[in-house]
């Protein structure tokens, strides 16, 4: 066999094997769970398949230039189950969450899209309640629905309604609002409370009457966000809170900006309700899912400043500073108790808590 | 009672009931199918929802101005059902779906977004050879996959893998090409022949083995739009021809911009196989679903130019003038046969083909 033919055949046979993410040939629950596998999934196949720069930004929303305009663009599929929880329901989850990517690069959100998946036998009514929550939503945050898709599928294929949204926003600072912007010394800012969304979520699917209702953080931050900028506070990245929690948000950026970094346990907020069902349900808070909360970093002679604006705005009255970015490394992040024992936080590996958004 | 209280009770009263699409308070599957109940979804549920002038536009992309630029945005899910069919896949699908959403508004496409709602259990190989194939379709039309999500759904909650894809294009012409731009004595040109990718899916999805395999004819149509850009065609509307087939695009169009239209079925190429394939399956080739087919509105002025750039293009070689837009009316499309008799064409009320994009 000339060698020519031989590499032809071993290409071949290579492309035909079965590709693994780590031991699994087939894709399991974590793999959509914010942790490691789903980070796995993304870096060993998703971004090499689509490799660009674009990409390599590594952030919730990319920025492009048009025309000397910047703009920023994401989208978001959503699955929660239930599709109507304490404080909200999936449109305005699927709607809060774009227009929170868009203000993770300070955008303005400007246009919007949806895409539904409707499970055949879907109330009407149920799809009328989603969709007028999607526009108020939208609405409220100056935004416009532009452009959509409505596709349907058998039942038992679906579950319900899924949604992807799409957006796009105008960015109209100079900033450089990216995990690239982090600089050693940051102050670490948290805009308020963690754990509601997800002990909201597990307690309406499991029907757990705990004693006071959970509800969601479900909210539009990107309101927030103008307001820091308009009162020129220099933010260096900002990242909202979702699957995984606080500890992956701050993980991800740590290992993407390539600092270590430390956060203060007693600093970091959480409601005694999210706590006592934490602690029922063996969760810890850190990595519960958030829908409304982001962490900012910002030099740390900004900290007055931003602390001022967040407390000021609804969405930002409990914010408070939770910890600082060290020197350049692998990404570690230590979390220091109030004895000042200090603990090194992973990622999940597996599922937490499977369609929380 | 005083009358207020009655009042509010009656409005209680009333949003509280299921508010009925035609007969239905639940979904069916032919709310997806591309015929009148999806129109009617739309038109009494949706559209409503997110009232705005932009979804007046009433085309597959929405355009809008940034700072001096025209750009084109569009959305759309796919649930295709077998993932993997001669001539393509839903990667390959979904891309140039939105593509040619892109494409209708005479946009260059630029910037694509990828939602990927996994099902548990879906081979990580076939989510590889997926991803692959959206890269590559997407590369070829000169644009990027620059943002995604992938979100994980329990076994028997999904059916493999659906994706919303969303795009970005920059329109680079001084043209309205939308329904609005269509006139009376306006030519309408097809660009190929019909049926192809919904002969594909079905003879596909049954296991159907025809004398011939038919090939979907799924293709990004953004180049050869840019091509009759750049020779200067006239361009008043375009649509690509999906769910619903060539019928329901022209009689969308029809209604959307007022004007009654003439088609010459001798004129509609049909391929032999896809022909006989109907046939034997009792489908009506004008309603059958196609992915790399759109139908051209141009002056008849322009009519001998335009078909000069379609046939000298691999997916334009079979193009023919096939109609006319007749004077200002209620959109009735009639379809006049070789012997001179005239059908006036009615959008399928039901289901032809269910999840064929």
């Amino acid at each position: 066999m000339p060698p020519e033919a031989m590499s032809e055949k071993t290409e071949n046979t290579l492309s035909a094997c079965p590709m693994p993410i780590g031991q699994y040939t087939q894709i399991v629950m974590a793999h959509g769970g914010g942790g490691r596998l789903m980070q796995q999934l993304l870096e060993r196949l998703v971004r090499p398949a689509f490799a660009n720069p674009h990409l390599d930004q590594r952030h919730d929303s990319t920025v492009f230039e048009v025309g000397g305009n910047r703009l920023a663009f994401t989208t978001d599929g959503y699955v929660v189950k239930p599709l109507f929880f304490p404080g909200g329901d999936i449109g305005k989850l699927a709607v809060c969450g774009t227009l929170n990517d868009l203000a993770m690069s300070g955008a303005k959100p400007l246009f919007l899209s949806a895409a539904l998946v409707i499970e055949e036998g879907f109330p009407v009514n149920d799809l009328a309640r989603v969709l007028a929550s999607m526009n108020a939503t939208a609405q409220a945050a100056g935004a416009a629905i532009v452009t959509g898709d409505t596709k349907v599928v058998e039942n038992g294929k679906g579950d319900g309604l899924y949604i992807a949204t799409s957006g796009i926003g105008l960015i109209e600072h100079g900033l450089q609002i990216a995990p690239a912007g982090i600089r050693e010394g940051d102050a670490i800012l948290l805009s308020g409370d963690i754990g509601r969304h997800g002990v909201a979520i597990i307690a309406e699917r499991e029907g757990l009457g705990f004693e006071t209702t959970v509800e969601s953080d479900c909210a539009d931050l990107s309101g927030l966000v103008g307001q820091l900028l308009r009162a020129g506070v220099e933010l260096h990245c900002l990242r909202d809170l979702t699957r995984g929690g606080l500890a992956a948000a701050v993980l991800e950026l740590a290992g993407d900006a390539g600092f270590d970094m430390e956060l203060s346990e007693s600093a970091i907020p959480v409601a005694a309700p999210v706590r006592s069902a934490c602690e029922i349900l063996g969760f810890d808070p850190l990595y519960v899912a958030n829908e409304g909360r982001m962490v900012l970093f910002v030099p740390a002679s900004a900290v007055g400043r931003a602390l001022d604006v967040l407390h000021a705005h609804p969405l930002g009255h409990d914010a408070c500073l939770i910890g600082r970015v060290g020197s350049v490394g692998k990404g570690k992040v230590s979390l220091r108790n109030p004895y000042d024992i200090v603990r090194v936080l992973d990622l999940p590996s597996g599922e937490q808590l499977p369609r929380i958004c």
